[in-house]
């Protein structure tokens, strides 16, 4: 399995405290050592991290954590390899272009014996991941020529999930940059950090953070993560069947199957 | 404008050395400070580097130039920005998915007026550059629907290039990880290493390389640039209009418009 990393605010911040407990347990804390990667939202622009190797180990994943890129959008994971080699093109998230837009989508758990339809989108790698995304914004091209509104959009994203779900695990991030689209079938958890900020402290490495100094009153910043990243927060458990769409860090629209 | 590199080799290659020259001139011994981008195929994947920030100063390219990433196909830029502001969404090299391979463009040189015309892919920038690979992009799906053999491949590919230098200056690299297509309508010289290996200087930093201790004798590199990135070898000008398909480091088509 994997863990996923979502983060959505309503002014650019830098993830580097979550991104640096979630990247020991690839190797270190956690078995995830197959893989990992990073997506950040900059303008409409996406900067993308990804390394096969180890997050503990990885030379890249350490310049992410002493090199504070700020974005209002971000998708990290970390990789424990079921379906698909061990390589590039198997790690996650995966990017297209829709509609002039990046999308960019991770996802935990495994899907048995999934084969998307043809479409527009192919995977480029092995993973039943890859070959879920590609069948969703194949979907999402089929019903609409251009960006729906976000309420349609959603009822087609969900139906979608919903139906993937059957076929197994399927927790997954979603974004275009404006929002970010959370789904769970097993394990997500989530926290919101708003004013008054106070100290928190990883439980895979010993850092501590006090928000209260690095953010202003009216900062929103919202952290998903696979299971919680800190040990003195109260993290909000989704259940099964539960989705959240994201925006400027708060809940913008949700539901449950 | 821009400068561009590009690497084809028959034996994953690491361009450390070009590269480290190429950054110079983002900044220090070059004007193009306007952002930069990379990127190396690994297998099916990958692994793309940018920053809209001058490369001279880039951490992200400090770590790029200590980290050997081996490749057979590679696509670098950077950036002196006249269409399009300076922003990650307008860096160099653009990437999209067709028919599930990573394809990969960089351009110098400016196009008047471009305006693709409507189609699958979509710019998420403003440049001229990212349009015309979409329109590139879309004109190659129109064509075929799935990756024809390179000759077909090249008819509409060499047509459409030649068309789109009507409208200005468009020296491009573009590859799918299998080959490397390099077209010329101004400025764009090569230079291929095989054995006897001897050592190289690179003309914008004091850095010598012996490659005859990196190498086997039977690997063939070779660099793409749009200007000599050593001074003590003989690099070769392609001819206005000219165009070389690259294959493990060897030319496997080329022609003249």
């Amino acid at each position: 399995m994997c863990e996923l990393l979502g983060m959505s605010a309503n002014v650019p911040t830098d993830i580097v405290f979550s991104f640096t407990g979630l990247m020991q347990r690839g190797g270190r804390t956690g078995p995830h050592r197959d893989g990992w990667g990073i997506g950040f939202y900059e303008g409409r622009g996406l900067r993308l991290f990804q390394d096969p190797q180890a997050s503990a180990d990885s030379e890249v994943a350490q310049l992410v954590q002493r090199y504070p890129i700020k974005s209002t959008a971000v998708i990290g994971h970390i990789r424990q390899a079921n379906v698909g080699a061990v390589s590039l093109a198997n790690t996650h998230p995966f990017v297209r272009e829709l509609w002039g837009q990046n999308w960019c989508f991770a996802h935990n758990g495994q899907l048995a014996d999934f084969a998307s339809a043809q479409g527009f989108y192919q995977p480029v790698g092995d993973t039943d991941s890859e070959a879920a995304f590609c069948e969703l914004l194949n979907r999402l091209r089929s019903y609409f020529t251009q960006l729906p509104s976000l309420d349609k959009l959603l009822t087609v994203l969900v139906e979608a999930c919903d139906e993937f779900r059957q076929a197994g695990v399927f927790n997954c991030l979603l974004s275009n940059g404006d929002w970010l689209f959370s789904y769970c079938t097993t394990k997500m958890t989530h926290i919101t950090r708003r004013a008054p900020f106070g100290p928190a402290t990883l439980k895979d490495a010993d850092v501590t953070v006090d928000f209260h100094a690095e953010t202003t009153p009216n900062d929103v910043v919202t952290v998903i993560a696979t299971d919680p990243l800190t040990d003195n927060e109260a993290w909000v458990l989704y259940q099964p069947g539960e989705w959240k769409l994201w925006r400027d860090g708060v809940i913008y629209s949700e539901g449950k199957a």
